[in-house]
């Protein structure tokens, strides 16, 4: 019984919509700024409506959040398949896609704030960046990390954070450039990690034995080996 | 006029001890968690007392909040002599002295929460972020800094918050491994980086030319190397 384009939406279905609207608002500006009345009015109903699908403003936001937070750990989803860099290059570069897509909304929520910064937010990034983490020890095929492990997957998935929200201001750097430089991260840190501890350097040279030379890994180390010996020179001209 | 040590303080010195009072308290324990009948009992005073010098919970928060923020971004005051590394290493042992001594405030208030997550606790974050990125500049002598090194500086900051932040969860790593930890991810990022810019190249060379052997940069570029051989066999034996 639908008459023409303005048929008659479910509960749920009004409640994806109103979501939806409020993501893509928050795409462009922060929460912050996006009232109810310009949801209600890109989602062609009246403020009153909007209230009573979400009791209040923050109701709305946290659903909207909850949805962004689904989708942003969904990025981090990858068939455990084929060398690790190549896997990591490709979680970098859906998981800038969402930043890119989400700008103001990505940094609003990252940054805190009067619309984000509620416990039930914070606790919706935790969620996400568990998601992530788990996805990587995944991948390492590590069921139980040391804690040394845990600190560098830990560490890094916020790096990658920080280093989106640095890109954001700003764009000055390509962005393919700082997903590849992710991945490398990830590198130096367990090699940093490595060199202090046996355990993180089995761990790290198992990822490297099944990459191939012209992988973001592979790339990598060819790179720095052409500086290692200038590198290589310094300290070693002090021991003399 | 003083009698005896129930002497009537000042206004300024009365809010000084109360702020001195809430530092400790949140110490031990979340903002959050903490009262304002804790905070006047634990100064010896009324809580009606406690308003009269600050008008709300949030106001005392931010004025705690405050000279934390001031003495954490001193903590990243250090004399430009001697070898880059001694001297982030310094930095960064008086960072994880101030992480160790204020552990649970340190934690809420970055992590955000109802207490802390205002506009005004995020900004006062962002100085103490801001003041450890110039002075980190400033050991680099580098005035005008490229955006691939604003981004490698900032990052690095970033990190050496959440490493804190997951050392505080469960204290499972040794604090004086991390602080050397750190140091080394500043040369690693930097290395990265260097990889593919060749200013950034310049950086790191000018930053290892100035390190001993025995410093920790010299430490890392030695280990690195014991672990080079086998890590650089692993992509040559791919491209044969």
């Amino acid at each position: 019984m639908t008459t023409g384009v303005r048929r008659r939406m479910g509960v749920e279905e009004r409640r994806q919509q109103l979501i939806g609207v409020a993501l893509e608002l928050f795409s462009h500006r922060s929460p912050d700024e996006v009232s109810i009345d310009e949801i209600a009015a890109a989602a062609g109903i009246s403020r009153p409506l909007v209230y009573h699908y979400f009791p209040g403003k923050q109701s709305l936001y946290e659903a909207a959040l909850r949805r962004a937070a689904d989708e942003l750990a969904g990025r981090f989803l990858e068939p455990p398949e084929g060398p690790l860099g190549a896997r990591l290059l490709r979680v970098m570069g859906r998981f800038f896609d969402f930043v890119d897509d989400h700008g103001p909304g990505f940094s609003a929520l990252m940054r805190g704030g009067p619309a984000v910064g509620s416990s039930r937010a914070n606790a919706l990034i935790d969620e996400v960046r568990q998601a992530a983490y788990e996805q990587i020890l995944a991948h390492l095929r590590i069921e139980t990390p040391s804690a040394r492990l845990q600190l560098v997957v830990r560490s890094w998935v916020s790096l990658a954070e920080s280093t989106a929200l640095i890109w954001l201001d700003g764009r000055r750097i390509p962005r393919g450039e700082l997903e590849l430089q992710l991945v490398h991260d990830f590198a130096a840190l367990c090699a940093v990690s490595a060199a202090y501890d046996e355990e993180m350097a089995g761990v790290l040279l198992r990822i490297l034995a099944d990459e191939p030379a012209e992988g973001p890994f592979g790339d990598l180390v060819g790179r720095l080996m052409s500086l290692a010996p200038a590198v290589a020179a310094v300290p070693a001209q002090r021991l003399r």
